[in-house]
């Protein structure tokens, strides 16, 4: 509960429209994208300059008071959950365009803007910001460093670290931290790099400067389908290998097909598992790579090979992916996206172990994910209001991570960690790297009042947890010391 | 100074062969490549394997005596200058290449192995690794790492920490480190950013698991000489706005150009300025984009255009460029090579500038350089013998690095800050970033063991220097606070 004496200070730093603390204005940002995790904010701040929000953060810096930065809200981690006693500070005001730059192809935008009015405002150009998550026409481009959000396009062009220049920052005690450089490298430790996903822990952006990309001549998409999970799962595997790095190479199960089919009737064939291979760049690229790739799918054992053949066929193959995760929405009263990542080797395994995991809890799952980065987004289907499946879903859903663990991967792919899967921080990392980062957070922030709770848990917890460190599927090598 | 009871101890560490203090023995370890830097260390270390290199960090820590680690000591900023009254760890004879998976198109190796020494191992395969230092022949890859190293091709294939993905590494209690996946993304800060170009400022590196890439199909250069720098400077700014991609875009000057003609005969002509651009990528594409350079540089005023026509053209365009290093030392008894970035727009002007700052002081500049990152290395030309002069092209290469903040670059492309540039470090950063700079050092080496002096100046010897922060070439934004 904040006091009095500290919200009368916050409303005399901001206009009074930009302090919320009635409760018909909080309830919206009682949570974000993963609204299972719930908490009304105590008071929420939407300053409209940097100015403003250093002035809050020095206030919130000398009363002790955390503060929890939030982009859009569609984080599917809780992320952005308000924590008790914090003030909630929303970014989504900061919301202009600063400069677009078609010669050195940078754009300077406030955390605010939209992932996709990006590229809308810098199309004249030809130019476009590349990552892509499936939220972009929502989600915030501060909420993208925040998360290091990666999309369909971020096996061939990154993630959102691969596609931003510089950044200025305010540290809780309102210090200005001027952050990389237009140059391919700067000098000093990357705070670049270590800002990007740090979920709101380190810093608060107000400025980010994004690489712009050209748009390729062109692009085109293969659908491959298949009898057997595993089959698909290789074919991922065998495209890569043959040189070919896909714009995008998506899959999904027979039940995200047939939830994608009945919703938007993409066309699509009713198999175990479809891929979509998208390829982009000069004409001549795109025909090589189109011939290799259908190849590869019919040497892998594709029963069925298509390739768009117009813009608009390429836009309906996309259309059932796109609408995946609505579609699978219509299947069940609820549903939990996990977000995991393995290496590409792996993939048949964890589907098959996805599938036994599915049938021992009773749970449906439907896969649908960034196959070629090993991205999963298994959706595990339950009920809310049946007592106790919302706590089977994610006990399931933690299973799925710890498995993504074991066989050499990690707990998120784009997500982040947030509330949601601080648990699994305990299997992914060991005593050293968990100090390390609660080292590097007191760098930052010595009295942890930027996002308590979340992205790194605290080491007596892993210990309350029971939880247990794994490493490609072994434990830490015998013959090393580790304290 | 170390007491004769902490060499016995850590003798006890190592096989005899792999503890050195005689001084004949420590000769060849007294500088790196920037031999204008010299220090005799009090005794060097060569462990065999992980577990030793745990156990010398452990005594050191215990002991508070500082620790230098060294890879191939080809680095061209100090960075791995002795310290007196520490140990020089050297982790040459960790060079096992310990696994290659041709499938994921990653390798396993030791920091020892040598750059090239991957790209050879996975010849075979068809693969290569693309960070191309022009030292490649000799440097290793955990140099590489600590420096954050570019080379000719990162234009477009990126840099050191674009091309890894995972480290062990060891903190200075001699904790072990596992950092980074074979994942796209890891959950927690970004260590593998954060201790890539750390310059041995917060861990030692025993292992580095590397990306691979299948060689380009084709590549091809093309060779243009300008009668004017400038003209070539602006020429470099409409290839990348054309749209075009190059593997490399690198220029040299007139001066840079005769020493190379005089050294290879490399067929140049003696223009004001040259540019080599390579493409690759599969065939069609090299085609449609060497099409597109050859008419932007003759838009752009080039005097002499030559596409190379066969690989061994292609190797003779190269000779040149590759040997200009070289060249440019038959001209001048000693050169100081530079290392700056600026934004691509700003090349014409620095040119210039450079030219200028040449004539007043009186020495004269070579420019070879990696022009596409606009990734500058001016060799300024001196004689040590001669009194003041190797101060007097200290002092010339400092004005150039803060011209380069000025226009809003920075003070290193590729060879790191190390003792070279610790001044300018105060240029390019403000007090908030420097102190977090420290924050972050005293997260992982609270006792500032590693590689002391070295990377990040203490904030009162910017003040004791007179170094000023510039920013983007203005002084602090006037309405914001900084503290």
């Amino acid at each position: 509960m904040l006091s009095p004496a500290f919200l009368s200070k916050l409303r005399s730093l901001l206009p009074p429209h930009c302090v919320l603390n009635e409760r018909e204005d909080l309830l919206p940002f009682e949570s974000d994208g993963l609204a299972a995790y719930r908490n009304t904010p105590d008071v929420v701040v939407l300053p409209e300059n940097e100015t403003q929000v250093a002035a809050i953060l020095k206030l919130c810096h000398a009363s002790k008071v955390a503060v929890v930065a939030r982009g859009a809200g569609t984080g599917l981690a809780a992320g952005a959950l308000p924590v008790d006693g914090a003030v909630l500070l929303v970014l989504a005001k900061l919301n202009r365009i600063k400069a677009i730059d078609p010669l050195a192809r940078t754009a300077v935008v406030e955390p605010g803007v939209r992932n996709l009015a990006i590229s809308e405002a810098v199309a004249e150009h030809g130019l476009y910001y590349a990552p892509d998550p499936s939220s972009q026409i929502a989600c915030s481009i501060g909420g993208n460093v925040a998360e290091n959000s990666g999309g369909v396009h971020c096996l061939k062009y990154g993630l959102t670290v691969h596609n931003i220049l510089a950044l200025r920052a305010w540290t809780i005690d309102g210090q200005l931290l001027e952050i990389g450089n237009e140059s391919l490298d700067a000098p000093g430790y990357d705070f670049l790099a270590l800002l990007t996903g740090s979920e709101g822990m380190l810093a608060v952006i107000t400025e980010v400067t994004v690489k712009l990309l050209p748009r390729p001549q062109r692009a085109q998409v293969v659908l491959a389908a298949f009898d057997d999970v595993a089959k698909a799962g290789a074919a991922v595997g065998n495209i890569i290998a043959a040189g070919v790095v896909p714009a995008g190479l998506e899959m999904m199960d027979r039940l995200a097909i047939q939830a994608a089919e009945a919703f938007v009737h993409a066309g699509y064939p009713l198999a175990e598992a479809l891929l979509l291979c998208e390829v982009d760049g000069v004409n001549e690229e795109v025909s090589a790579d189109i011939y290799t790739v259908r190849q590869v799918l019919e040497a892998s054992g594709a029963i069925e090979v298509r390739t768009a053949e117009s813009e608009e066929q390429r836009l309906r193959f996309w259309a059932g992916r796109k609408a995946a995760f609505p579609a699978v929405g219509r299947l069940s009263p609820d549903y939990y996206c996990m977000d995991g990542t393995i290496p590409r080797a792996q993939l048949p395994h964890v589907l098959k172990r996805i599938s036994e995991m599915s049938a021992e809890c009773g749970l449906a799952v439907a896969n649908v994910f960034h196959a070629g980065d090993g991205n999963l987004h298994p959706l595990i289907l339950f009920d809310a209001n049946t007592p106790g499946e919302l706590a089977k879903a994610e006990d399931f859903g933690g299973r799925i991570l710890e498995l993504c663990v074991e066989v050499g991967g990690t707990i998120t792919g784009e997500h982040g960690v947030g509330l949601e899967k601080i648990k699994q921080m305990c299997t992914q990392f060991a005593t050293p790297e968990l100090t390390r980062f609660h080292d590097v957070k007191a760098a930052f922030d010595p009295d942890k009042l930027l996002n308590p709770g979340k992205a790194v848990p605290e080491l007596h917890r892993c210990a309350e947890w029971g939880a247990m460190h794994v490493h490609g599927g072994q434990l830490p090598h015998p013959e090393l010391p580790r304290f």
